[in-house]
């Protein structure tokens, strides 16, 4: 499958993956860009029935997580760097919030470079942002010591369905030649008006008894006080775990 | 090339980019998984020689820059979805930690799939992590408004070079299957070996006049002093563009 004509794939044949074409998968994301080469990054690798079964609810049991063949949690890393580091007498100079923005994006590059490699198998894959939602239960669930923060989750496995192409914003909506050209009120009506009328996010608005797509994504879907929960969840993880903010 | 094989291309023709290519990488981006279909970032593309002229000294002069036949810088974006709420009369919900993290993830997903796509069509990349230090310069130089910060930058060009591969950690150092297994002093001391012996490794070390190469990540090419002063830099500038930490 082409890059610009790719799909998520959220249902999959149950058929274990070869180990060679998972190693394939491994390899690519850890041949990927990576700060400094400290590569500082974790792959833990999902396989075991019961293991997937013991992360679904983790996932508010979206139904990919069990249904995979297999399922990688990439989690940023500064442990395995810290302990080189200690035996080293070298200083531990990565638990700060520079560090955690840098490792989160090499762990975020490492998955992607997993995902395209998958895709190029004739995989199909699905990121799982409740990761984010959920960081330390599954950290606990995984025995990912201190410094260790899991970052994405990405489902893989043989496709089992064949769906349309996702809607997207225009491409010139999202793309800034030299500067940023920052928007007028006539400038977003325009980039949305695809996706609000598009008929499956007219019936959402509809269902939810609201004026408009924007407040379902802002109310609905995405709610402030869910991400002002969550937020708050994953901060006081970041600081039991990582750094001071 | 195949994604196992890659090389980080830092030496560029002085070639332009054609059109038709440049979008084929820009839609493979655009293509790549994201939080919700929100789309919470945007891609500044500075082609022009005087910009890139302007971004070189914020990326401490790192020649691609000013090199690369094109300088990707990827943001983490919510101005345009903000804006998207307030003339929806929808809460604008994205201002927090949860989502500074999710949308650097789709930011960095969508630079991925950019990298790949233009390795893909036989071009070379690096990034370059310097947008995280100075990621209030670059957003300035670039005019983001507020909710946009830089998170990756990436050149792109015809390659000029063909580098041996670089070393990585073996791969059972980074990937845990089913659970996180720690480290023993013993096993880290296995995992750096070859690392710590690659003769060009031992020259840092000699050069620098230090005990190890742990030393010369942790105490020169990444201080603890350097990552504090940046991490204080990048908060403050998160608290002043996104949301409070």
């Amino acid at each position: 499958m082409n890059s610009i004509d790719r799909r998520t794939i959220r249902k999959y044949k149950q058929q274990p993956l070869p180990q060679d074409t998972l190693e394939f998968i491994l390899n690519s994301g850890i041949r990927a860009s990576n700060c400094g080469n400290m590569q500082l990054y974790s792959i833990i690798v999902t396989q075991e029935e019961e293991n997937k079964k013991c992360l679904a609810p983790l996932h508010f049991n979206q139904p990919m997580v069990e249904n995979a063949s297999v399922v990688l949690t990439v989690c940023l890393d500064v442990n395995r760097f810290n302990h080189w580091c200690r035996i080293n007498s070298a200083d531990e100079s990565l638990n700060n919030f520079l560090f955690l923005n840098i490792a989160t994006i090499d762990a975020t590059i490492c998955t992607q470079a997993m995902a395209s490699a998958a895709e190029e198998k004739g995989l199909g894959i699905c990121y799982i942002g409740t990761v984010n939602y959920m960081a330390k239960e599954i950290a606990q669930a995984l025995n990912l010591p201190k410094g260790v923060i899991p970052v994405t989750t990405l489902t893989i496995g043989y496709p089992n369905e064949n769906p349309a192409l996702t809607e997207r914003l225009p491409m010139q909506a999202l793309v800034h030649y030299e500067k940023y050209k920052d928007y007028t009120d006539e400038d977003i009506n325009k980039i949305y008006k695809d996706i609000e009328e598009n008929p499956v996010n007219k019936a959402f608005v509809k269902e939810n008894n609201l004026d408009n797509l924007a407040q379902v994504f802002s109310q609905v879907r995405y709610s402030k006080k869910d991400a002002e929960q969550f937020s708050k969840l994953y901060k006081e993880f970041v600081k039991e775990t990582f750094c001071e903010l």
